[in-house]
């Protein structure tokens, strides 16, 4: 395999340990767990918490911080932690007002999570979850809660991890983690696969002349698979799609984010961004402030994936609000 | 070409577009003018600017902000912008306390910018340039001089920009600068082509078992191709060739950039910084703050460029002051 890793069963720790060395004002390695924790805790504040297999970065592990998540509970390369690991995280986080674990939707986040859920409770610690799905081509609308969680969860780490930061309860950051999930769609586009750490090989096949629509962040099956034809079809095609299921009420606003999965350039991120803000501002919806940038990836996955989330002005307040994270960009 | 980009002559205004549309609370275009502008200018402050091609961004558009660029001139992708488009740079950054203008060395960009800085002292701007060249493996230290401008060139629009914020004087500013450039040393290894947009194709081929070191940053033909082994051997290789010519004295700490050239993943990066970090460790060789992340692109290559810059307490400061730029992540 043509990658900086050596040994794809250090290259986590490995990853881990650069990482903490380079962000140690912001965050720190919970010892004998797999867990990054921000360096700052705040007495009484509800915590917030998110698993996730490794291999997407900088998510989670740079959306830990003040802010935002308290912990990120980190998994083998594509792999769900453990639920003692999600556990760990829990503990962590907890400072006595509870603790919400917000969970990607994939089979193996879920079943963990359910089960740190049980064995938090039984240790006295107040802790919710709250499941995270935006894919829309993953499943129809009427089946909305079998859809699987890809970048657009984003949203929720950043409006819950907001509330929390302001003092608010583990019911109330469990609402607006749902609100905000309720409120964002997604569609994640492939051009080019990326390779799996623990094969070395391409992920996926996708034809010369392919895009394909509705793929998944471990490279799972798209709905669409399309003969590409250019930026502007393919970021009209996807607004479309969003668009049917989301409409933005009178004093809402839009917060998009254009997340490049992994080697689609900077140029490209900011061309398809500056597409959908055209199509949306002849639609007169108004727009907050836009994410763009490589967040959420797929190793070197060439591709996009367009969230859009409609926000009130409860949402925008998180959404605007400051972080101190190794990756969310304010 | 296979990229989110349909028209290739106007990728850079589009990318402007809405790269200022996502960051309009901190730079904006110079109307007419090929140019990213700070927003907010500070009245008698040492302007300071720099030109290069677009197609590596976040650099330089990236850069530009408090605490570190006034202004950036862009070209067309992977060319110099012209004099006239320099020289607008220069006004736009100028308070009356003239302006340095960095300069990546490349022909067109050192030709240009010679011009450019002539045109502004006709006008009766105070302006004088920096050179800056840092890539060891392109020229022997005897012709440093010659050496191309690469990744490294990063610390110095860093601490020059932090000096001309903090009021400094035109030739304080400028010492600044020659004072980082002479510290710092890079080395650029590949492990696969970028596409350019330009061409549609790979900028260079490179074998399936090979990893060139000393590419530039347009695919300039690499000194040395060697069989690619392993991420700790590339890193043992590249800081030992650093460290040549390189000492930091008794008081000093070494700043480390790990740079991403495209499609390399965050994980190998940091996979990659922690090997760097234990080898200065075994070298008792203090680290301050590093950067790690894909700053200096070349388009979707798979590489990574590694830069040390040895700092006193005076370029330490200026190192760690904060900025409020795009992409400059403190």
């Amino acid at each position: 395999m043509k990658k900086f890793i050596d040994n794809v069963l250090l290259a986590v720790e490995d990853m881990v340990e650069g990482f903490v060395s380079v962000y140690d004002g912001i965050v720190k390695k919970v010892p004998d767990a797999q867990v990054i924790a921000a360096k700052q805790k705040k007495e009484g504040k509800t915590g917030v918490v998110i698993g996730n297999g490794a291999g997407h970065e900088p998510a989670c592990i740079g959306f830990v911080g003040e802010g935002m998540l308290d912990c990120n509970a980190y998994g083998g390369i594509f792999s769900a932690p453990d639920p003692m690991t999600l556990l760990s995280s829990i503990e962590e986080a907890d400072t006595g007002n509870g603790v919400l674990i917000l969970v990607s939707n994939h089979s193996g986040d879920v079943l963990n999570s359910k089960m740190a859920v049980d064995m938090a409770r039984e240790e006295g610690i107040q802790a919710e979850s709250v499941i995270l799905y935006d894919d829309i081509l993953s499943a129809p609308p009427s089946q909305a809660k079998e859809r699987r969680g890809t970048a657009g969860t984003v949203f929720a780490y950043k409006t819950a991890g907001a509330c929390a930061q302001e003092g608010k309860s583990l019911q109330e950051v469990k609402r607006i983690a749902e609100k905000t999930r309720d409120r964002t769609r997604t569609i994640t586009a492939a051009l080019a696969p990326g390779i799996s750490p623990l094969t070395g090989k391409p992920m996926f096949y996708i034809g010369e002349d392919e895009i394909q629509m509705g793929i998944g962040v471990h490279g799972e099956a798209a709905a669409h698979v399309m003969k590409y034809e250019s930026a502007q079809k393919t970021a009209a095609f996807m607004l479309d799609k969003l668009m049917e299921e989301l409409e933005c009420g009178p004093k809402e606003q839009m917060a998009v984010f254009v997340n490049g999965c992994g080697q689609t350039t900077y140029m490209e991120l900011m061309i398809f961004y500056n597409e959908i803000r055209k199509l949306l501002c002849k639609r007169k919806i108004p727009l907050l402030t836009p994410l763009v940038g490589s967040f959420v990836t797929t190793q070197e996955m060439a591709g996009i994936a367009l969230s859009v989330c409609c926000m009130d002005r409860e949402l925008e307040t998180y959404w605007r609000e400051r972080t101190v994270t190794a990756a969310f960009p304010w």
